[in-house]
């Protein structure tokens, strides 16, 4: 499998199964409406497991535009990929982003609540305010980048156990740094959704939060970057 | 042991696990009254881990006809075997909920909502609609199949932490899919137990909704089948 | 180290992390108190895997009875270590019995409810019938051991990890088929704590229910039993 | 990388995600606001994990001054680095702290409650009694000394996998240990993120609740070195 079609669909399970969990315990009358928070982080932690399964022997399963770009910084990985991957990633999480409303769409329409719709596909800030919430987000893409990072290589790729360390991981983040901003960490989680969201015809949506859509692409690139040349300078 | 009987013991144990943790939080004053979603979702996980794991050497542990069908469409299974395996799954997720039903054969009596007890053996839609409860149970196996076909084959079978990642994945599948329709993905957990419904001289029961019943059985085949043209094309 | 000392102390390690859990959920002014069934179940979980890892390259990590004669049954233990083996395992549960008294003492204090101080050491049925409450310890233990037997066995002893699947096999079967009588299947888990709450100063107790504990003694020792000898019969 | 700059980073990491999933559950307007338990011992179960993954390698990660000396004792660590690795300790769980109210300081400025803002940075008894609350620290200090202490170490470092035991070690003491005092059990986790509590312009805050502060060093100390001698003469 070409390594830009294993991003495609890695980034694609890896949107469908963390979205569908927060449409799950968010949208009206789901069999997981009101769960506890355990059940999204969980969501998204089994996410990345599957879908780095799937796809590490075939691209790396790098499934996110920031890890692909930290990478490139830190010396493993061709920067002339980097192009083509994050294109795969961003195609990918707009196809995951579909395929939830397809899955959710009597949910969608039974839901009242616009603010609830847009969070099935993209993140919003407890409390809005752009420097605090990039921080944040930096911070978190920090630790993600960091603890990909620090991942004992040789084991990746071998067995599908594999690919727990980084879903356990970004359990943990999302746990633990989630509470501001919903840990984005990813254009390819955030935005390429936001973008599917302005696409489709949901009703009784509303606009797609355009002018909060800059801060989890900014911050994790930061944060991202900041990782790298981290690890570069200290390991 | 012989590979049919392997699939009728380990489909019992997933049906009954799995079914189990449905009984435990729906049922009358059981421990687990009212429990969280999550409990549900991991009671699913680990009826797939500890089922897997008993069978793997044995039969490779399908457990589910859509699987086995799957397999042999992907030109991993012979087809002369495949008649055998479904019958041994169906019995075998009879026999699971014949046992659930004896391990709560009190709480089944103390329950008053006819809907709640059939809940302890098969799936219900959240809303109810033909067109979208398909393609949401197709979606839903569709990623179940797929994600059992790029497990990492050389180390299943090995050692019993092997069986962890089909386990895994199918939480992630609950946690993200099941919100429509229950992620039934599986004849032998929804029209084997409907059946044992139906049989079972349960005080106060309701119908075993017929109607519904060949939707977890045609949206399963399709995604299932689809997944396994994928993977054949795209690999 | 020797298997009885470590019988001993992995049965004393288990208990007081099990027990330890439901004390924590249960007793007044915790930092865990009415927290959500799924606390109950991982900490049995994560008492089992803990203690199994710690002991399993010294005795085997029986940490109980049942195991221990259902080993025997299958020709896989010698039947003249049994009874040193059971009686370090019942001086083990009475033991991780106290320290959980210990480390909760002025939680006991402050209960008002004399069956919530039991149920920390000791478990009830939820509705009290003496056959269906037998039937229903039979069938989660002949699932306990039934699993045991069926671990992959080259794998356990060798690193900590190969301790997970034991403890994730109670973690199913307590979600799954705890609901009616609180999955004892043990009597070093059951019978020796509820002597301790005999022994033990605990203000405003009650009496130790001694009406019920042949019950989770005698259904364990069945199941067990029944799985040993279908093991024997059909692997 | 250097063994010191190792436990800096692994317990800034360490306190970070622990910590931070503690500020997620209790400040206000986060979105884990009110989660259930589950969530915060999950978030320190992970903090473990990823913290020891990233660091085993390059110093063992020890993280917690009670580990480093423990070792000593046991005779498995040079007195002679004790004093580097704890000094490199207390500054990361410092500099932990001060980023989880970096991610968190809006969070802070909304939390009424000023015995909350302190909770996350360290701990306090359920129920305050000198006595008591050393004696449950030493419970299950020793736990989590002697479990370390049973890790099967030829393991350890090599995957990152590996990493997890520690983890769900950490997991089982919070659900089962943790109901009175919240399981410190670690200088670093507590004495260090107090003293930046002290520091720190946090609005509305209390004092650093001095009196209690030396029971989370003493218990986990006599509780560790317990643990140590126990080892050194039962193993």
């Amino acid at each position: 499998m070409s390594p830009y079609i294993a991003e495609f669909i890695g980034t694609a399970v890896l949107v469908l199964l963390g979205n569908g969990a927060v449409a799950n315990v968010l949208l009206a009358r789901t069999k997981g409406k009101g769960a506890d928070l355990i059940v999204i982080v969980w969501g998204w932690a089994m996410a990345v497991f599957v879908a780095v399964y799937m796809t590490a022997s075939f691209s790396g399963a790098h499934l996110n535009p920031v890890v692909t770009i930290a990478l490139a910084l830190a010396g493993k990985f061709a920067w002339s990929k980097v192009g083509g991957y994050i294109a795969a990633q961003m195609l990918g999480g707009m196809f995951g982003a579909f395929v939830v409303w397809l899955a959710y769409r009597q949910h969608f329409s039974n839901t009242e609540d616009a603010d609830v719709k847009l969070a099935c596909f993209c993140t919003a800030p407890a409390i809005r305010s752009a420097p605090h919430n990039v921080l944040t987000e930096m911070i978190c893409t920090f630790v993600l980048i960091l603890g990909v990072l620090y991942l004992a290589s040789p084991q990746v790729g071998l067995g599908s156990l594999d690919a727990l360390p980084v879903g356990l991981l970004v359990l943990g983040i999302g746990i633990s740094l989630g509470g501001p901003t919903g840990y984005a960490m990813s254009p390819a989680r955030d935005f390429a959704p936001r973008l599917m969201h302005a696409i489709l015809p949901i009703p009784g949506k509303r606009d797609s939060d355009w002018r909060y859509s800059w801060i989890p692409v900014a911050g994790p690139l930061a944060g991202g970057a900041m990782a790298a040349l981290f690890y570069a300078h200290v390991h």
